[in-house]
């Protein structure tokens, strides 16, 4: 485990490498489909996470979507902020909160930059949610709208705490 | 050295760990620096780079700015896109293009975007220019403009290729 800058507190939690139990996707006018994914949440002893995120087909182990970023809070204050690029050619700044209680991070976009010769359709908003289920279990959704269809979850996955 | 995806042939040079044989920073108003900086630009089978730079203090070795992302080209063309997020809170989507008789990368801003909470002063626009010298050997040059100073050079570093 790394050890965590104190501006984290709140968000303690969080930090770890985790790794899907179950990773389950579904969008309108797609088929479903699951996933393999691992995260990481790492403190270099800055006041932020080191985020990556890399997905892979269940079975041929091929890679998919991958994230990579960093996690922010304001100090003294429950606001985050999470920037992220994502590998087929999007940057996101997603701001939110973090609950205490009830161990959940808030995270919607307010502002999306893509490549110019990405693929549509285009993405226009994402909102994820991270929930502490146990110590070592974490869920994360995630909420997608495109130029195509209106906000729809998108993807849910459980994963369990690996070191 | 990873598998290279063959959409990434014009900058295959880019490929693999590089870490700063000299790292020297400058602007206007504030003192100049030196730093110690590790590249990755690692193909996992995807048609992109997945990027991560991280810069040490060169003496205490404390981690300073860091930068996460995906370098992509589009495919038959010298055009590239390079999304990244940068640890101080900042999304950057640059594009640009690959010279392959001079092993240059030049790349431009086309959008930023800034947490709630940055301090300032405010970057609004990024230049950076990745040029081989040598099979091994890599040079960096990075222009900045911020909305108190023009652009101006920023950071000039060589890199060894690491293995």
């Amino acid at each position: 485990m790394s050890k965590i800058h104190e501006a984290l507190a709140p968000i303690s939690w969080l930090e770890g490498r985790w790794s899907t139990t179950d990773g389950r996707g579904y969008y309108p006018n797609i088929p479903d489909f699951t996933y393999h994914e691992d995260l990481e949440f790492l403190c270099i002893g800055q006041p932020m996470y080191n985020f990556l995120s890399t997905s892979r087909h269940p079975e041929k182990q091929t890679p998919m979507h991958q994230e990579r970023g960093f996690l922010r809070i304001k100090p003294g204050t429950n606001e985050l902020s999470f920037v992220v690029s994502h590998n087929f050619g999007l940057t996101s700044l997603e701001e939110g909160l973090c609950e205490t209680e009830t161990h959940q991070v808030i995270l919607e976009t307010v502002n999306l930059s893509r490549i110019s010769f990405a693929k549509p359709p285009f993405v226009k908003k994402i909102k994820r949610v991270f929930k502490l289920l146990s110590d070592d279990q974490l869920e994360a959704t995630l909420y997608m709208e495109t130029d195509t269809t209106p906000m729809s979850e998108h993807l849910k996955a459980v994963y369990k705490k690996i070191q």
